[in-house]
Order: C-alpha cells, then sequence, then structure tokens
C-alpha cells in the first residue's frame, strides 16, 4: 500500500516522502512523461542520472501498441522500460475521449477504436484500473471524464457525476489508486468533485482538466478549493501542469505532485529554459554564442556544450540536440523542485517563489 | 607531429599506438563518423563511455554550415564537439565531386556551390589541408579525385594522376597530413598511386575509392598491394569500410584505421549487428522476445533492455530507440577491434578471424 509523510511546511507548501512497493520518491516532485513508455530521446540511465524519482506513462497509449498481453507476458512496464523507480500510469481517459475516436460513451463503458489499425476496445473504468495493474504500475489513475475549455455549465456538471460515478467503479479494484477531479474552473463544481472522491477514498488525489487554456488565476483558484478538501495526509496531483511559474503557484497553494510534456516536447522544439526566461536556440543570434545555454545551469549540457553548437546541430538537424535540450530542459525543471523542497524544509519558499519568477519574467 | 609505433605483428596484422598533440589511440582502430561534427544520436560523453578513442569529420560539410571561420571562433572543433580525443577530418572530396553540385574541377581547383544556400566555394588543395587545421584537426586528409565504381581504365588512370598533383599540393602545407591513393582495383594503377604517396611522403596512407560496389577480393587485392607499398612504420587507413567481415580482412592485411557510417547508419534503420549476423529489429517476430539485441554482447543495451522493447519503441517511434541500436552497433564494431588487438598480440588473429566469419555467416 501506498505511503505518504508530510514532512514539513511553509504555509501551506510542504515536502514530504511517498513510498510505494518499496519504491521512493520526495516531493514536490515532478514526473517526465513517458506516454508509450520511454521518455523522448532519453534511456532510462539518463533519468537516473537527472535524480529523477517517478515517470508516468499512459494505458490508452501502450493498450493500443504493444497491448496489455505483450507487456504483461515480458515483465511488465518496469521491466519492459528497465525503469526501477516508482511508476504512475494515466488511465488514457483525457486521450480516448478527445482524439475523436470516441465512439459510444455510455454511462458506464468507454468504447473506442484505436488510430492505429482501427482495432475497437470497449472498456468499463474498473477494466481501465484493471489493465493499469496487468501492466504493472506501481499507481493507477481513475478513468475521468474531461470536456474541453471552454465549456458550458451543465457539461461541467454532467462531467463531474460522470467522473464520480466512474471513480467509484474504478475504487471496485483493489490497488493504489488515485482519483481525479473536475468541475473546470467553476469552484462549486471543482469542490463537489473534490469532496465526492474524499468520499469514497483514494491513496491519492488528483486535479484533471486544468491548464487547457484557463485563465492562470482561475485554474490557481482550484489549487485552493482542493487544498481544503483534499486530505492533508494525502498526495495531490496537479496532471499537465508544467510551466515553472504555474507549478511553483500550486507547490505554494499544497500541491505535491506533477507532470507535464511541457519541459521535454518544448525541448524537442528548441525551447530552452533558463532562469530568465525561454530561449529558442535555433535562432541565428545563438551561431557564435560560446557560452552555456542557461549560464545558471549545472546540468552536464551546460557544462559541456556550446549555445554555438546546440545552434548548428539543430541547423544541421542532427538528433543529439534534442537529446541535449531534453537533457537541459528536465535538470532545469527538476532542479526547480530541489530548490522548492529546500525553501520548504527552510521556511523561505515565499521568497524563493518571487525571486524565480522575478528572474524569470 | 605524429607518432606511430608497430607494438606487436601476427602475419601481416599488427597493433600499434598511434599519438597525435598529446591524444592517443591504439590500433587497428575503429573511427565512428561524426559527419556534420556530431555522430549521429550521441553525445561526446557517450564516446568516451563506449572507449572510442577517435572520431573523423568532414571539412565539405562544416565549411558549408556553420563555416571554417565560425568553427575558429568558438574555438575550434575540439571544443565545439566536445571532444578530447584523436580527431581526423576528411577533406570532402568525395562529397565535392559526387553530391552533383560540382560546378568545375581545373586542373587544380575545386568549384562547387553549397547545397544549402547557394553560396560559391574555389578551393585548391592547399586551401582544403588548410582549412582543415584551421578548423583545428589533429590529422588532415589530402584533397583527392574519387571517380565511380566502374569506371573506364582511362577514368581511372586521370583520377591517379590528378589525385598525385593533388598530394603535392596538399603536402605544401606543414601538419599531419595522410594521402589518400586511387587506382579503383586495377592493380597496376593502385600500386602507381600507392608509390607516388609515399615518394611524397605523408603522416600516414589512406587508401580511397574502395567498398564502391566493386567485389570484395578485388578489394582486399588492394590492401596487399597497399601492405607491400606503403611504409611499414607508417599507419594504413582504409576509408569508408564498415562491414566486420571486410574489416578483419584489412586488418589481416597490416591495414590499422578505419571509418565508416555502417555501423550508425545501419543502426538507425533498424539493422542491429550481432555475432551471428546482422537482424532487422522493427520486425513483428521480435515483439514479444525479452532477450537482449545480441546474446554475445555485453554492452549496456544489450543488458538493460530487450527486443521486445526496442521494436516497440520502433514501431511507436520514439527517438531513443535509435540511440539504442547506435550506441550496441558501435559497442559491436568496437569489439571486434579490441578483440583483433588482443588476438594479433596473441598470435591467434587468423583464427579469431575464421571463427568471427563463421558464426557472422
Amino acid at each position: 500500500m501506498l505511503k505518504f509523510d508530510v514532512k514539513t511546511t511553509d504555509g501551506n507548501a510542504r515536502t514530504g516522502r511517498l513510498e510505494v512497493n518499496g519504491r521512493k520518491a520526495v516531493t514536490p516532485m515532478f514526473m517526465p512523461v513517458a506516454t508509450r513508455g520511454s521518455v523522448r530521446t532519453l534511456l532510462s540511465k539518463d533519468l537516473k542520472e537527472l535524480g529523477v524519482e517517478a515517470l508516468i506513462s499512459n494505458m490508452y497509449h501502450l493498450l493500443i501498441r504493444p497491448g496489455a498481453d505483450i507487456i504483461q507476458e515480458v515483465g511488465g512496464l518496469h521491466e519492459f522500460m528497465n525503469w526501477d523507480g516508482v511508476l504512475f500510469t494515466d488511465s488514457g481517459g483525457f486521450q480516448m475521449i478527445r482524439k475523436g475516436f470516441e465512439q459510444d460513451i455510455k454511462e458506464n463503458k468507454v468504447k473506442f477504436k484505436s488510430e492505429l489499425d482501427g482495432t475497437v476496445f470497449e472498456l468499463t473504468p474498473t477494466d481501465d484500473v484493471e489493465l493499469q495493474f496487468k501492466m504493472d504500475t506501481d499507481v493507477a489513475m481513475c478513468l475521468d471524464y474531461c470536456p474541453p475549455y471552454p465549456a458550458e455549465r451543465e457539461t461541467l456538471e454532467a462531467s463531474v457525476d460522470k467522473t464520480t460515478r466512474w471513480a467509484e467503479e474504478c475504487r471496485k479494484v483493489d490497488g493504489d489508486i488515485f482519483g481525479i477531479s473536475q468541475g473546470g474552473i467553476e469552484p462549486d463544481l471543482r469542490a463537489k468533485s473534490c469532496q465526492a472522491l474524499v468520499d469514497i477514498g483514494f491513496q491519492g488525489y488528483a486535479l484533471g482538466g486544468l491548464s487547457i487554456g484557463e485563465p492562470a488565476e482561475k485554474m490557481y483558484a482550484m489549487f485552493d478549493i482542493a487544498d481544503e478538501i483534499y486530505p492533508q495526509e494525502a498526495p495531490r496531483y496537479v496532471m499537465g501542469l508544467g510551466s515553472p511559474v504555474e507549478m511553483l503557484e500550486a507547490i505554494e497553494r499544497g500541491m505535491d505532485i506533477f507532470d507535464s510534456a511541457y519541459p521535454t516536447r518544448n525541448a524537442r522544439h528548441g525551447s530552452i529554459l533558463t532562469h530568465k526566461g525561454s530561449l529558442d536556440i535555433r535562432k541565428a543570434k545563438f551561431k557564435k554564442d560560446n557560452g552555456p545555454l542557461d549560464p545558471d545551469c549545472d546540468c552536464s549540457i551546460c557544462s559541456e556544450y556550446s549555445r554555438a553548437y546546440i545552434n548548428h546541430l539543430c541547423r544541421a538537424e542532427e538528433l543529439s540536440w534534442m537529446r541535449m535540450a531534453t537533457l537541459h530542459n528536465l535538470h532545469f525543471t527538476l532542479s526547480i523542485f530541489k530548490e522548492s523542497r529546500r525553501a520548504i524544509a527552510d521556511g523561505s519558499f515565499q521568497g524563493y517563489k518571487e525571486k524565480f519568477q522575478k528572474n524569470y519574467g
């Protein structure tokens, strides 16, 4: 069973320790996204060297290829990926509903066609969670129903109700499962959704359906609601949030766990995170720039390679630059969490956050 | 000045030590190809971990982008690439002549348009070698004139004459320079070309214009000719040869240095080198194969990842599989050289070669 202990607090912000199946992680923590069983351009060894303690894969993507049976046959996801750290899987609800291949969302079943070969899948919320455990995840996420943004209040109400009913179905499975609240940025609906999950009872609690286009301040208000309703002793997870500024606001409001493709996807598009904001390394002005990607960064890429070299590799379409940018952006993101944990333990989180955000611009 | 010492011999095969600008390598050796200043998918740290001691870049590709001035400004190629091992550069003659952008090969000048932006370059053989040193290479290769295969005897004769005249021009530059013989697979022309280079005098001697479609046995005969004519005390370099079987034949005939895109380019196309020949890791039959790429390999990829996982990453178009395949194929190729050096030192090279080739099929 998942164990979580809050260690220190600083205002509403907190540090903690999470342990599941003997695998450990300290919080606040960031999980790189290994959607299809791999963090793009990296090997598991790179992740260990970066100090990553937890990853999140996606059940939907792994179900349609290579399939749950194959993953089980080859020893499960940890073995398959050579990853001995904590592993979360997302239920894939977001993908099943959003990608235009939703066929039939009945009251208690999701039916969809694989985008790869047309195979039809029909899953109950219980099936979904069972498949996540079959794949050998440490923590399964509930199947939730995430409406688009913006959505009418009626749509949001219906999504909260459906998400709650599905959460009850998911909870029938024995294992470490996190509930996911919906409700968009409507305070009462978000509160209702959070409370319903607490009433059912999970090992951890997530916020879904955020960071999809709504104003930041309205999203922050949802963190406050979750902080109030979700139990203090349980880990709280904000799904899909990756911007450094927004993550610090969420940490300040008592959130513990984060995942996002933001640092890795941005890296592959040439967008480099630095303490003075992001820069586009592909630009001509970096051709002769002998400095590191970020002068305030101590990662292996910043110590060993120049902007000029990485700019050249971009232009020459040499694949290694994507790896360099990914290693740097992940190190940068993880360092925000390391600094946050240190600042919370010191009681100086507020000052750290403000200084970071002022530099970042 | 480049130093080279033959350490042990076994028949015509030999082990040696090469030192240039304080950088060292043992021979027979294999140089991965860093055409545009990077071995595709790898960082310099990976190369060090693999035990690579020397790389070869390409002056032509680096001249058209980012340019010799930029490379000099940012501290030269070693600094740019973060590579403190031995560095060779190819003159780019092969590219200048082959890529369809040859504009005007006068007696003593190559004129070509950049394939990237149309910039016109006009270089004498002396200019070419000077540009290689300007970029901070350890060893420059002569500009040679490589005809296609098959070519008429007249064409081959003319290419030998031009290559010899160009070699004289290249030799005007003070520095560590290797001559390159031409002459296709015509024994007398190859011998004439080799002898002309020896008469001019270089720090090392290469064979160019081979492995471009001719029968293997006829190519091997050229190694015998080179072994006889090229000085025993100088390093001998067979350019562009990458097949394990062919490299062993060349080592047996006294050749010391090799470079080829073979292991790295094949890797990126899913072709995995194993002790039992190559396999296509993309094939469906590997979907559930929990074994390593090559059961007889001790590389980090074979110890940590299965064929099933790498097959999945190929199908999911996750970039990391190319890196895995590249690391394995390079380790495999380098291990042939390590084993060859050990076998030569033991006086058992013939047996090693035969055993390897029998397994490899």
